[in-house]
């Protein structure tokens, strides 16, 4: 049975160009990028290629302004431990929001516990930050802002660049982790405004465990990763080639099909919340209405427990998910889903129902088909339900 | 033109195997192994079993003491920092050796930047550690020991056992950086004794990118990538999929055929190091003779320059490195050879030779050949060699 995945934010699935780009270079074996002979030259040949396909992407000015990372975890881990380790001595606060990544909270959480501070604005009902409340909360010893492009569990995008310039008259350094949005939306880190930018590869078809973090020249950051001169100066450790390889592949796809993707998802995505809206009452839509990844739909299916309808709809070869497959084994409510003004039952019935190019308007057909199942069945053993129900006629 | 590869300590090829393993992952197009969902539970099969497999390489006693990483660089700066970082309370002090790797040396760095102090131990003229000197070099604020497992540029092996009899003694963490010995020489983590141990798959002929750490259990460390519950809470960020199941295939060949690689590796080594005596005057091997690894020759041939031999060899299809691919770029005397007393002329002229199973004796005989020529020709053009032969006749 071909399974349906509408659970693309926890893998996208590789495309072909990109799975032959990655069998190319195993079948090549290539050598060291870093040796000083015919097989290391190669290499480094293919490097460079790949690294000028993934600047491209982002619109870096540079391409040695990318540095290849082990994924988005490892940029987001570079880029606020790196900025708080390098300025120090200039300070020891750093401004993000309430509903960053795991990544994010937990590299700051470690900071914490080394005497950094942080303050955490808040965001509206659809999941924005307000700039204002960013300018605020700047101090003298504000070293860093932390604030992501778009919000994996509910998809809103923020306003980056206009936070961008409150950074930039501050003079503080400004990360934004934009994991779900590179190769997605287009994203731009010279119109952004950014220091530095955070992307992963398997959220544009590439392979997982390969990502890059985009570094303008002059940040002052320490690395994360010290040892050889790789990556000029700035990671070190022998490259996962065959990943970088394959992540160029997919960055070239997406600079290539962008305009395509962003109207493919929209269409499924409007296709998607009007089939919710017509066939299952009490639901609530997450994030913003238009500011918003068109490859990711959240809902909030009252009455219901969200990792029943998961186990249930996988029997059914859909794959979905109630949150980003980082948290799935973390057994909390969703503080995303809490910050903009859900309950707590609400969080327990939300879906994240992610896709992408390869998803058809079938599959999206197939999905409601089962999900609207799915929710009778389950609203159909539930007690609050039938009393609401009863109570509403 | 095929290359005689005998820089295999820069990458090792990737033997058939592996390839068609890897190739395999990418067709297959798994998803994330975090999912709550049968794509997920696909790729989490397919993870434990390549844990399984890394796990029995190095004998670990449970597969979960086994974290994945982006290769030997990460697990390093993971051990380093970790221990640092989580045992701060206790004390600020480390106790290394003179001839560590970069990653080691270049932690340890960052480490001083934050107020740890580091002893670093001498070697000997084979760049033997003495397990004397690391009792002595502990004190009450020591909370780890790091001493490589072998030495990447000279290939001695350490006094593992004895060294991690006084760590235990002592109740102070001992990492030992093994990437240069894992699926090259047996390694036992129980019957070492260490806490945690380095390795890197891309010296037993996986992919470049991809490593692991060796946890012992209740070793008291923090993660250096904080996010997600992967890797058991010990290591944040989706999975570089495809290279873990090649490393847990180069792990699987390495284990079963270790007593021939071993073999076959102390053949070529000795044929070298015979044909090297008697084809060229005035030269040193470096390292231990006997406890050394069985795949690596370092020999300080001199009155030559180490970069001017790898050029020409590179002209005539052959691969050697002057010193280890990580530092390549970086054009100062290496510290290991100058530890173990060459001086700044030999380490200029010094090449460091590795090969690996795919190694065949007539390529031996082919790099004699090639290096005897290259060497009276660069010779023939020395001043000095042409005074010293003249002074000895």
């Amino acid at each position: 049975m071909k399974i349906i995945n509408l659970d693309q934010i926890a893998a996208t699935p590789l495309l072909s160009e990109v799975q032959e780009a990655m069998v190319e270079a195993i079948r090549k074996n290539y050598g060291n990028p870093s040796s000083q002979h015919q097989l290391g030259d190669r290499a480094a040949v293919a490097l460079a290629r790949a690294r000028d396909q993934v600047a491209r992407v982002i619109n870096a000015a540079a391409a040695k302004e990318v540095v290849f990372t082990s994924g988005g975890t490892e940029s987001v881990n570079h880029a606020l431990k790196g900025v708080a380790f390098a300025n120090a001595d200039k300070g020891k606060h750093i401004v993000t929001s309430n509903i960053e990544h795991n990544a994010v909270l937990r590299s700051l959480r470690a900071l914490k516990m080394m005497d950094y501070r942080v303050t955490s604005v808040p965001v509206d009902e659809y999941g924005r930050v307000n700039p204002e409340d960013v300018a605020k909360a700047i101090r003298e010893d504000t070293v860093l802002v932390s604030i992501m492009h778009s919000n994996n569990e509910i998809g809103t995008i923020q306003p980056i660049e206009e936070i961008a310039r409150i950074t930039r008259e501050r003079k503080v350094v400004f990360h934004s982790d934009a994991i779900d949005s590179v190769g997605v939306v287009p994203v731009d880190v010279q119109k952004l405004g950014v220091d530095l930018l955070s992307f992963a590869a398997n959220e544009f078809h590439g392979p997982s465990g390969v990502g890059g973090l985009y570094i303008r020249r002059g940040t002052r950051i320490w690395p994360l990763l010290d040892g050889g001169v790789q990556e000029n100066n700035k990671r070190a450790g022998t490259e996962n080639f065959i990943g970088i390889i394959g992540m160029g592949a997919a960055a070239e796809l997406a600079w290539r099909d962008m305009d395509a993707r962003v109207l493919h998802g929209r269409r499924l995505k409007e296709k998607l919340i009007q089939g919710l809206r017509k066939r299952i009452d009490a639901i609530f839509v997450n994030g913003h209405p238009e500011l918003s990844l068109p490859n990711l739909v959240s809902v909030s299916i009252r009455y219901i427990e969200g990792e029943g309808v998961v186990l249930m709809l996988d029997e059914e070869g859909i794959a979905v998910s109630t949150r980003s497959a980082c948290a799935a084994g973390a057994l909390q409510a969703s503080h995303v889903l809490l910050s903009i003004g859900r309950d707590f039952a609400d969080a327990q019935g939300t879906l994240v129902i992610t896709f992408g190019i390869t998803t058809t308007e079938a599959e999206i057909d197939r999905f409601l088909d089962a999900l609207e199942r799915v929710v009778q069945t389950l609203r159909g053993m539930s007690p609050l339900y039938a009393k609401v129900k009863q109570a509403h006629g």
